[in-house]
């Protein structure tokens, strides 16, 4: 979901590295072998790339039923066997343990690790769960001509803790968090008819115009991710975050568990344009 | 497309009045015979009602490339044979000389005659426009639970000139015209779904929020229809409008034209629903 703030060197320059028309194989052996060490905006870019959650089975259970009650920021694509690295459905040659170019491991709500290989990490009792990412709809909104500010800026899209509430399970709650993307109102329009083609990645927005009244006080201070201007002749168009269940898993501070770095997504076989409804 | 301002008496509580249940045919039928002499908005609800421009052969091929080249506002659904008043796509019982409740007969721009019955100022050089009328959209978004506060409150819907141009074509030309309802975000999002899948009946919103965009300096003043509210919680939200073809006859003063009177339409055997496209 997340783009880092800082612009990496783009891999697709990198004789040796995959660029935008790259397999997602590609993309994953080589940030298995430990040649891909960059984030992966841009990277196979008619491929889904996904967010990943790696939780302990004490927790797998309530967190799926978390993602289940909310799944339009929370949503689901698949979730693995307990301690198997494998997602069928996303991949047939997918190792969870390697093929994200950067995870972070974390223990009791603190982050413990940064690393490129999960093998000295990885337990028995280890769900994954993948999610769907706001870069699948981005790419259709741009395949549709509509500019997106943070993109042109080389910026991470700005993200706000709404107080629209998620249906919370065990100890899994918290609030919805919000992408916020500024939008003149004809394409407004057209990224409403756009997104709401894609549920399985957030579907349409779920806010438009004055962000008080879903809570936010002051755009310019993102709760996440990088500020953008919204301009006079612009509607601040909201959509459902892949932050909102990683903030929920924040918020429980679990004794273990491993996410993808932000903007370091796990690429996977599955293409774009397979997530849209026909018109 | 317009309803009148006052309240009628509600037709279907009149024993020998056709009501929302109606047939189409029936409708007509009681239009023709001059029993229905009151709007037709909720009769036959299932049914597409459609605005009437009646001009003489000599404007009636510049009108209708008017109308194909600016279809979100002039959405054609059938042109009759000049002398014709049948629209046998639209029914195969109709007749446009009698089939209205009221019509309104005008030389040079002037009203000069408001009648049940055209058969005294039928002419072999009459061409017949059958425009898709916003009741077909309102009747989707009010079965999806969506609240126009118009309907509500038993008015006309609030329209504008704006300044975002139509095509001209010959002597048509102006302004497109458009319609407002006020909707919370959420509302606003499910309408332009909802909306965008009927392109034959104006189709999804062309603007969303500030009014002085697209040339609206005042919500307060509309220049056709009633005033409504705009509430700190929600957006005004704009479709285009069949006044759009209205304004544009009316500005050319033809020396001889008919129109139906505003809220008294056509009602035809199409059903709103064959409007729709699929999801």
């Amino acid at each position: 979901m997340n783009r880092p703030t800082s612009a990496a060197t783009p891999t697709a320059s990198v004789n040796d590295l995959p660029g935008p028309d790259a397999s997602a194989l590609d993309v994953r052996l080589a940030a298995r072998s430990g040649r891909l060490q960059a984030h992966t905006s841009g990277l196979a870019r008619e491929h889904v790339q996904v967010n990943l959650a790696i939780l302990p089975q004490d927790l797998a259970d309530d967190f799926h039923r978390f993602c289940e009650l909310n799944p339009t920021p929370c949503p689901l694509l698949e979730v693995s066997e307990p301690g198997s690295p494998r997602l069928p459905g996303l991949g047939v040659d997918l190792d969870v343990r390697t093929d994200v170019p950067r995870y972070h491991v974390w223990r009791d709500g603190e982050r413990v690790a940064e690393t490129t290989d999960l093998h000295d990490w990885w337990r028995d009792d280890l769900v994954t769960f993948a999610l769907g990412c706001s870069f699948s709809f981005e790419h259709a909104l741009l395949e549709a001509g509509i500019k997106l500010r943070h993109v042109e800026q080389g910026l991470n899209v700005a993200m706000y803790r709404s107080n629209i509430p998620t249906r919370s399970v065990g100890v899994f709650h918290g609030p919805t968090v919000v992408s916020m993307r500024p939008l003149k109102a004809a394409d407004a329009i057209r990224a409403v008819q756009i997104t709401a083609r894609t549920p399985q990645v957030h579907g349409a927005p779920i806010h438009i115009g004055d962000p008080a009244l879903i809570g936010i006080t002051d755009l310019s201070r993102p709760d996440y991710g990088d500020a953008v201007a919204v301009l006079d002749d612009e509607l601040p168009v909201f959509w459902a975050c892949g932050v909102t269940p990683q903030a929920a898993i924040a918020a429980v501070r679990p004794a273990f568990c491993i996410t993808h770095a932000p903007g370091y997504m796990l690429v996977t076989d599955r293409l774009n344009r397979e997530l849209r409804q026909a018109h």
